[in-house]
């Protein structure tokens, strides 16, 4: 996603990048190196930027949003952290990882830290309700975490079980950046809603796009090696659909069934999955969740920045495989 | 510390116990097992037991504190769990560790899921500044972790440096639990004060009482083998007074410099600080502390919790060692 698709709020995110560095910022050196270099490997700000466009959408002064939006990469960062130790990452956006650079001690409180950072961040603002949605995301993302890990290397887990992983990792922090966005800047529930639903769909969207780049993009692109979903056993949907539809399912099964076939035989099972309609089933099914994503944004008014929520939808329709 | 020293809140302190397992359930079975597991392996669950107390000062009935008792013995757990991946225990309490059972990555996640349903538990009461305690003690916290990790095996660190460790181990949460049981039930800030520096000042006596039974009691005593700290590196306040009082100063400082030395010569080290006046020391500190909590409810009017807070305080002072 093109960080110009925030032009909108690109000022507002300039003072996100600031806030980020002064919240990580504490008395104990190595936990403020750890989560500065979290910081500086960077990300795209998806989640900061929806909740400003989002607060954009009702007002024209948005400082009240940058705690919040500063708030939810910090929740972000705080996941890809932990992450980080549990897949053994040593490499995330062509940088090294905390887990590599300061050990799995440093990076497991370096993500608790973060974490609570957050909470204060959130707790400024004095609203049940926020802190509400916040809470029962993070539980919600530790559940799906869990069902990943146990999800690895199994091959009889159907459509169902794919979307709730993708969603407790990509479309639950997306669609609550939206409706929080929307929550401090409106009272209209019908609204709030609405673009709780946007994120959400658009969280799907994004998550199965990105699956399907693991397969068919080059390293630089991805920033890690392509197959890297393969060989860690988890099971998106484009291999989900060879395994029910191509003539070397049963071939295909017995691979992703071993962690050792997986390492060994990264590529040839690409070669299995991109040789199946795989890449163009899930494909279709990303559309399906842009499309309806769109769909969401019909009951607000035309502005600007409804244009810019579209033209993300869209992004994710056009993007380049 | 005596479980029947609650007795005035042992209802309460049922529900308590009922409103943890409720609210560790969850659709992931694995994460309700290991979560469950956690809250069955006990503890004394002295942060609900504080804050209930605190409660009862000011009401007879104090159902509303039940959920804030309940964050609190899950924001102990959590850093429990995440503590047990990081010092790679096998054991707790008698009984094998979430990290031993599951694994590391089942830990990670079960304590970041048991810190989120805290959250929103403290949510349910709308109290920004509520929150706020919370949201700054657990950043403490968490420097504080980092600190304890990088003093192990540094013998060049003082008294100040031991205080500061402490204090996030276990002082900060134990005068949470005093302040927030006072925030819930009162608005007198003068006796919320007062509350909060009694839990920071025996938090501190019972976590020295804690470092000193390291040294002198028996496994059975302690649920894990004596020596633990001096295995792991922690050079705690008998140790320290010996590092710099003893006669074998210098040997005992190269010998506690290096991991393989205090896995080869723990009773030695131990025979050392016994020998040295370590233990009379640490004693003196704690009493000075223990003193200290009991002068701060000198303001609240006496009543028959406020006797237990203070009986809390004599149980440390008459600790058998």
């Amino acid at each position: 996603m093109e960080f110009d698709l925030f032009k909108l709020v690109r000022k507002e995110m300039e003072l996100v990048e600031q806030s980020l560095y002064q919240h990580v910022n504490t008395s104990e050196q190595v936990l403020s190196e750890a989560s500065t270099h979290l910081i500086k490997a960077g990300g795209k700000r998806i989640r900061p930027g929806f909740a400003l466009l989002v607060a954009r959408m009702y007002r024209d002064d948005i400082g009240y949003a940058i705690p919040l939006a500063t708030a939810l990469e910090l929740v972000h960062m705080a996941t890809l952290v932990h992450d980080d130790v549990i897949d053994n990452s040593e490499v995330r956006r062509g940088t090294g990882t905390v887990k590599r650079l300061w050990g799995n001690r440093v990076a497991i409180y370096a993500g608790n830290f973060v974490f609570a950072r957050a909470l204060d961040l959130i707790a400024s603002y004095n609203r049940q309700d926020i802190l509400e949605v916040v809470a029962d995301a993070s539980m919600k993302i530790c559940q799906g975490e869990i069902e990943q890990m146990l999800s690895c290397f199994n091959v009889n887990l159907g459509l169902k079980n794919y979307l709730r992983r993708i969603e407790r990792k990509t479309a639950l922090l997306i669609s609550l950046s939206c409706q929080v966005g929307a929550m401090l800047s409106t009272s209209n529930p019908k609204e709030i809603e609405a673009l709780r639903r946007y994120g959400y769909d658009l969280g799907l969207a994004f998550q199965i796009t990105d699956d399907i780049l693991d397969f068919v993009a080059d390293e630089a692109t991805l920033g890690k090696p392509t197959g890297s979903d393969i060989r860690q056993g988890v099971i998106t949907l484009p291999a989900l659909y060879a395994l029910h539809h191509d003539a070397r399912r049963d071939e295909l099964a017995q691979l992703l069934s071993s962690p050792q076939a997986c390492q060994d035989n990264t590529q040839y099972i690409i070669d299995i999955v991109c040789e199946s309609d795989g890449i163009e089933y899930a494909y279709s099914v990303s559309q399906h969740y842009a499309h309806r994503s769109k769909r969401h944004l019909a009951i607000l008014p035309d502005t600007p920045v409804k244009e810019t929520l579209l033209e993300l939808a869209d992004f994710i329709l056009t993007r380049d495989y």
